[in-house]
């Protein structure tokens, strides 16, 4: 069976797992803690980070980039990128934008210095960095309940690997509950329908040791 | 013309020249001081953030990710990023290792530091950012050394975006003295190879104001 090596909190690797449950391509999980280094991972990923997919035939791929534009590749059906050079060019952008201006500016602020400092006991979260996460995640809301509101979904008219991307990094920052949704309908309204979608029921009942959700994390009503 | 918004320093920047060159499809530089927020730059790209590619017939392309892909897509002679789901695999994970991890643990502590903090008049480089990003370059340089010694070009026997990208972060650092190369002789023999194509030429002739490159820095016989 295909194997995909993970942390449950990781935004990187949620996206993955949408990924492969909105293709309706079968895949186990394996926990990985990566901070053990252990060499039997290290040989499948030099860079010692999740998300990794071990393919049935053997193929490895490293990093969650490598993964979504291969899963488009090799499994067309339900494309998530889009047809068009524009649609391809508006999904990964905003794809970009959530992986790297949004996980630079929110992500690492606030999941990085609460959760993953606690894990590595590597003390307590720094004062500045959660202000400017708190402060910074305010904008970003703003935009992407912009987006929410002028298009049928974030990139367009279809579901993409943008509404996961966004998806997978709030759905993380919500279940330590970092997210005020009361910011912005327009990206509550949109959250409320991805997190509808059946791709999204394994991340929900999920749980992680030593931190429990928000009673909201979970509900379809939220 | 089709038009590059760049600043001469980001690697990022830089990737995108080297793929549009290796691709022998003509550009307009443009120089964009993103730290203007110049209202009709963020029109074109609301993360103001270079590089942007501006198409023939209008299409906006943003981020280097975006536009290696795009440019794959639509000028598929002198494909950059292989062939195979292996191959493309490979050169994906080579491309998010330098635009990540090295990015992460080398560019941004001593490029950032050191150039942009100093156009941005924003106080001296830090200390302990310097010192990691000395101390990072070292294993980096070691396994770029390892990957050119074992295979032809990084990612296999084909010139991929896997070498721009890394030659691209390498340049910009080579740039302000920061890249020792007598830590590796595989590494330096690799980055003459690519230094010497013709791709590379206009990187190498061009002058950023305030920083004048180390003699080597366009030296072919390094």
């Amino acid at each position: 069976m295909r194997v995909l090596y993970h942390l449950p909190l990781s935004p990187h690797c949620r996206k993955v797992r949408l990924a492969l449950q909105e293709k309706r391509i079968p895949f186990d999980l394996r926990n990985e803690r990566v901070w053990e280094r252990r060499e039997e991972f290290l040989q499948l990923n030099p860079a010692g980070m999740v998300p990794v997919l071990v393919e049935e035939n053997g193929l490895v791929l490293a990093d969650s980039y490598v993964i979504c534009e291969y899963l488009d590749e090799a499994y067309p059906d339900t494309p998530l990128l889009g047809r068009t050079h524009a649609e391809r060019a508006e999904v990964r952008r905003l794809v970009a934008w959530f992986d790297g201006k949004f996980n630079d500016e929110v992500t690492r602020n606030l999941l990085h210095e609460k959760q993953f400092k606690r894990v590595l006991n590597r003390g307590n979260p720094d004062g500045t960095a959660l202000r400017a996460g708190y402060s910074n995640i305010k904008g970003h809301l703003e935009y992407l309940g912009w987006l929410a509101e002028t298009r049928t979904w974030l990139a367009g008219n279809s579901l993409s690997l943008a509404d996961l991307t966004a998806a997978a990094h709030l759905s993380s920052l919500d279940y330590i509950n970092d997210v005020d949704w009361t910011q912005s309908d327009g990206a509550k309204e949109w959250y409320a329908r991805v997190k509808s979608r059946p791709s999204f029921r394994p991340l929900l009942s999920e749980r992680v040791s030593g931190v429990t959700p928000p009673p909201h994390y979970a509900d379809l009503d939220f």
